[in-house]
């Protein structure tokens, strides 16, 4: 094990614009330690594509790839049961929708927390937003302040983990535009939910990502299938 | 997704002598599904076994093993990490053991809830106890509080999962009693880090479940290779 280090941080890193953002955040000021988790996803291989080619980009050393395959076997989310569709995006709607992994932050915090107390890591950093949270309840940022008492109660005495979330209050427009002046590389990332040769342009993710593009006026560099006007 | 069943409980069954009587406590009152993790454990074929027996004594149909191999892979423990000898027990220490698995309960409860959720359970019941958790600080009562915290703000609004410990302020031997008294099958149950053939005796596991039944004055119905005195 490791010797603390106050500047090594883990971020998670789905391979979306979210965690682009803030891997190139976190890269300022912090030494990185990327974790990417498969849960049963469709699209996993061309998100671990992204994945590889994000910390390639911001050579990063250490990397870990966790499979949860369990949260796919039991179900109850239309990215893992591929008997439930997709939902087509309709960001007026503000239930929670069937893409829900329920409980999916938690189990992904928990295993990055096991993973930084073992290396030493002062913070994990995550791309989460609230507002553009699709009404998933554990992206709010009350959860995450829960979260760290429970790894303050339930880690070392010695141990703080801090969880980051510098996009918790911005848009995706704003993520957009905090990313252009980063340099953040939007060209490496994923986020379509249905395909993975181009983005299909209609799922709830794609039309978030392209709905922040539009609005800040900035090209997203990805193919799609079919590029909507969403403003 | 089933409707939620107010008297459907998930229970964490390790196969330990501490699950067995939380299991024997959870089935008076409510209709069982047993959840195992498999953590890379050098004794999981033997404690899954044990795993089956208890799930085949109490007649439960939903039964789930997950495993949590990465947890193995990230090492910092001399449960899964082969590299680090497991320490004898002493059981005047109350330093934080080798055998720490880095946040592992957090790790398991974010699991059950998800699972939990999806079953529509409305309480996970699993046998931590503060006196005798040779200061694992994820096996405190207070721990347990901040989780379910963080299970109301990270799941569906209608969700409420109550996280049950029956034997949070039972001392080994008070478990060893509660168990005899509900006729709980301790001949079926594994608690040995170690060996898999019969119980080593020596482990931390087995010096804290040895002086439990010794206290109790309850003859243990498991083989051991040695079986000192604790007392």
């Amino acid at each position: 094990m490791s010797v603390k280090n106050p500047s090594l941080s883990v971020v998670l890193v789905s391979g979306g614009m979210d965690s682009c953002v803030t891997a190139a955040i976190a890269a300022r000021d912090h030494k990185t330690a990327f974790l990417h988790v498969n849960y049963g996803q469709r699209t996993e291989q061309r998100e671990l594509q992204a994945f590889q080619a994000l910390a390639d980009h911001f050579q990063v050393e250490h990397r870990l790839v966790v499979s949860f395959g369990h949260l796919g076997e039991i179900g109850g989310s239309s990215l893992t049961d591929h008997s439930i569709d997709v939902s087509c995006a309709d960001l007026k709607n503000l239930e929670i929708p069937s893409s829900y992994v329920p409980f999916r932050n938690a189990n992904i915090l928990a295993m990055a927390t096991s993973w930084a107390e073992v290396i030493g890591a002062s913070a994990i950093f995550l791309g989460a937003m609230e507002e553009d949270s699709s009404g998933y309840p554990d992206c709010r940022r009350s959860f995450f302040d829960a979260f760290e008492e429970v790894i303050d109660l339930g880690t070392r005495p010695e141990t703080r983990i801090r969880i980051m979330t510098p996009l918790i209050a911005l848009s995706k427009a704003d993520v957009v535009q905090k990313g252009t002046e980063l340099g953040a590389p939007f060209h490496l990332t994923w986020s379509c939910y249905v395909r993975e040769d181009v983005a299909c342009g209609q799922c709830d993710s794609c039309a978030l990502r392209l709905r922040g593009f539009q609005k800040a006026e900035v090209p997203d560099p990805l193919p799609y299938a079919v590029r909507p006007n969403y403003l």
